[in-house]
């Protein structure tokens, strides 16, 4: 089955909203084996989506769309459904008195335009959207040949429609649409699909390796022999960010997941001393496990980053196993105040200074009392650079229980300042993780 | 004039990179005058890409894609666009001459794969790409009338072409597109726009009031009267996140500044209980203006947020005016040793209550000596819950030169850890907001 996201709202046509939308509804459709597409934005215009349905459906058999449902004016998705699909829009009571007892506590929104809500299209399927007012709808393009259809009751039911293309309207509001992907649309496709098994040529499968230290044409030379053998199930593809490069191998149902894991094993060899993981994870994540795995603990003494290495250590759940806390010395009074670093040091060699990271990262575990500790100060810009040292210019401490190391780091070519800070968070935990891994 | 953008890459469409491009590219289009019609992301697939220039160019003047222009096997753009554009790769001098400057100091950069970058369509012009390899590339569709062209020397040569369809491609490097964007591109289109001078309706206006603690659809009954009796040249679009409604009114080119400013004013009377900024800014910016207006100063103490109240509060430049510190408490341990809070208050009411935000906040206070501070203590989920204190349960404390405040939120209908801490810091800097903007 081939997808297709259309993504509905002027916001993101002039650039208010950055689309986060369709980076996870794109997981999960992979995770059920269906290939996205494409994905097209379109503002809040009739002909605009008209055209935009027309176009997907020529290529894709499930469209989905995020945007355009809410209760105000701007909001013109339902209608242009409406007019797409020949239908018009009936009051319908289980939305209604879910969207009562969603609201009960909430009289101010109990109001006439919320009520609109509660209008859906006569000839779509709703499925319920726990947490929200917008109804999520299910609309069929066209019935190819037998149609199966498994009814339940009410706002529950379940059509399982076999051989034929078909819509889901989804609400825009991130948590909203996960919520609705994960309950609702997923169990729905897993439906649909069965009556495909048949035909469906087998998994979509993306393993990645994350390789840090080596430029991306050089490790495209490096693996090239490697590369051109890959039979043509698979594709090879480079993701470069932050330092790191993704290499991602994929199959979309031509591969088995062993003859996948067969190339990586022959890969693996070739980049063992770049490699820093075999899953596509958030360094934080890496290094979280590893700590975990080991009983270790970690805390952070932060200038420059400002708070982001702290955040990116406890994103994940259950990080108070192994991450304590921080302290952000952003003033130098609190290096000195809270940390210890003494006054003559940052006298004498300035905030950006070896001698002063080191103080901060030994300072903080003083404070703190773990196994490592990561400090940075330096200069995030776009302001304070100076000739000695220019924006860019950062500073990182590591202290471990084997001792205290430091390095300078030069993130500032061209960077903006959260990009300057990004790269530092990233370079502090591969190093540790490449600490902890040289320690088996 | 109509742009549209074209993203290029697998990556894009299995959902392992959000695009982020796009927005910050539309916002760049938008100052120019330029309206955003699409963004198309597509496969790295030859037949993709083509089908997808074809369909841009039936409906916009200008195509920018991003993406594909890397040294390795799977970035086939340049190939695609010299197919679609019938021309063939031909050796660039000053491209050559400048990726040997950039990577002078990197000889294992400077191998054979890097090499094939400074190779380039014949019949594009080429725009420096001052810090990757990749050559910005510009493509003319078809000139449909006279044509005026202005050279320059070598790689800084810069073309004015008249009523002409035209494509840019760039890197999809975020750093990499911004700098192109900014130094070259734009540049190159405000050139272009030259000749479209009396052919402009106008400039793109988007005007934003941002408002707190009123649903959207309350508010958009408040200011129904208002709304209905806009002018057609004015378009109002409501974006609610994170508590927050940005309601924005935009113009395309049919009204006039003094206009827009002038609804605008009619509006604020209305929803001045609600307004919390009257431009679209983050909030931190928000604060972070006032508090330097005022010479007042800012630390937290976090628990929940971990970080991520220090982070909002430093992402500006300049913050350093401000913003002094901020002790992460993550265990408990650190709350007392560091913070202070006291023993027998955790042991008793528990790190997520009153008691513990209120001498956290204070003990903050005490350690760095700000005007303000603010103290989260939350379960963040998905694990902890209990009860009493439920997934989403978040207590904050705000200590100000007045006193101490506290209240307790829930986040958590059916929010992820990382929406429940972003509503946390949304809702901890609005509320010093109204208090700052309370006392003028």
């Amino acid at each position: 089955m081939k997808a297709e996201i259309i993504t509905i709202g002027d916001e993101l046509l002039i650039g208010q909203v950055v689309d986060t939308n369709s980076a996870w509804m794109a997981q999960r459709l992979n995770e059920q084996g269906i290939v996205l597409h494409q994905i097209t934005s379109v503002h809040d215009d009739r002909q605009h989506i008209l055209k935009a349905l027309d176009e997907a459906f020529s290529r894709a058999d499930i469209v989905l769309t995020t945007g355009g449902l809410g209760p105000t004016k701007d909001d013109i998705t339902k209608h242009v459904m409406c007019e797409y699909f020949g239908t018009t829009l009936v009051e319908d009571p289980c939305v209604r008195e879910h969207i009562h007892t969603l609201y009960k506590d909430r009289p101010d929104v109990l109001n006439r335009l919320t009520a609109t809500q509660w209008l859906v299209p006569e000839s779509a399927t709703i499925l319920p959207n726990r947490v929200g007012s917008a109804p999520i709808m299910v609309f069929e393009k066209e019935a190819k040949s037998e149609r199966l259809e498994v009814k339940g009751e009410g706002q529950n039911s379940k059509f399982l429609i076999q051989n034929s293309k078909f819509l889901i309207a989804l609400p825009g509001v991130p948590h909203e649409m996960k919520i609705a992907m994960t309950e609702q649309v997923l169990p729905y496709l897993r439906l649909k699909a069965k009556g495909e098994r048949l035909e469906a040529k087998g998994e979509i499968i993306h393993r990645t390796l994350m390789v840090y230290g080596i430029p991306e044409s050089k490790l495209a030379i490096l693996i090239e022999e490697w590369e051109i053998a890959l039979p043509n199930s698979m594709h090879l593809a480079y993701l470069p960010k932050d330092g790191i490069i993704r290499l991602r191998l994929s199959s979309y149902g031509e591969a088995t997941i062993e003859e996948v894991n067969q190339q990586l094993d022959a890969l693996r060899p070739l980049i063992s001393d770049y490699l820093i993981a075999t899953e596509d994870l958030p360094v934080e994540a890496i290094l979280g496990n590893l700590l975990k795995q080991r009983g270790q603990t970690i805390a952070t003494a932060e200038s420059c980053t400002g708070g982001r290495l702290a955040a990116a250590l406890n994103a994940q759940s259950g990080s108070s196993a192994y991450y304590m806390g921080s302290v952000v010395a952003y003033a130098n009074e609190i290096k000195e105040q809270v940390l210890g670093v003494k006054h003559i040091t940052l006298e004498k060699y300035g905030a950006v200074s070896e001698q002063t990271v080191r103080e901060m990262a030994d300072g903080v575990r003083r404070l703190m009392n773990t196994d490592y500790t990561v400090a940075t100060s330096g200069v995030a810009g776009p302001t304070g650079g100076t000739a000695d040292k220019p924006v860019g210019t950062v500073w990182i401490a590591w202290a471990t229980p084997e001792g205290t190391e430091a390095e300078c780091f030069h993130f500032g070519v061209a960077r903006e300042r959260e990009q300057i800070t990004q790269r530092a968070v990233t370079v502090a935990l591969v190093r540790l993780i490449q600490s902890l891994n040289s320690k088996h």
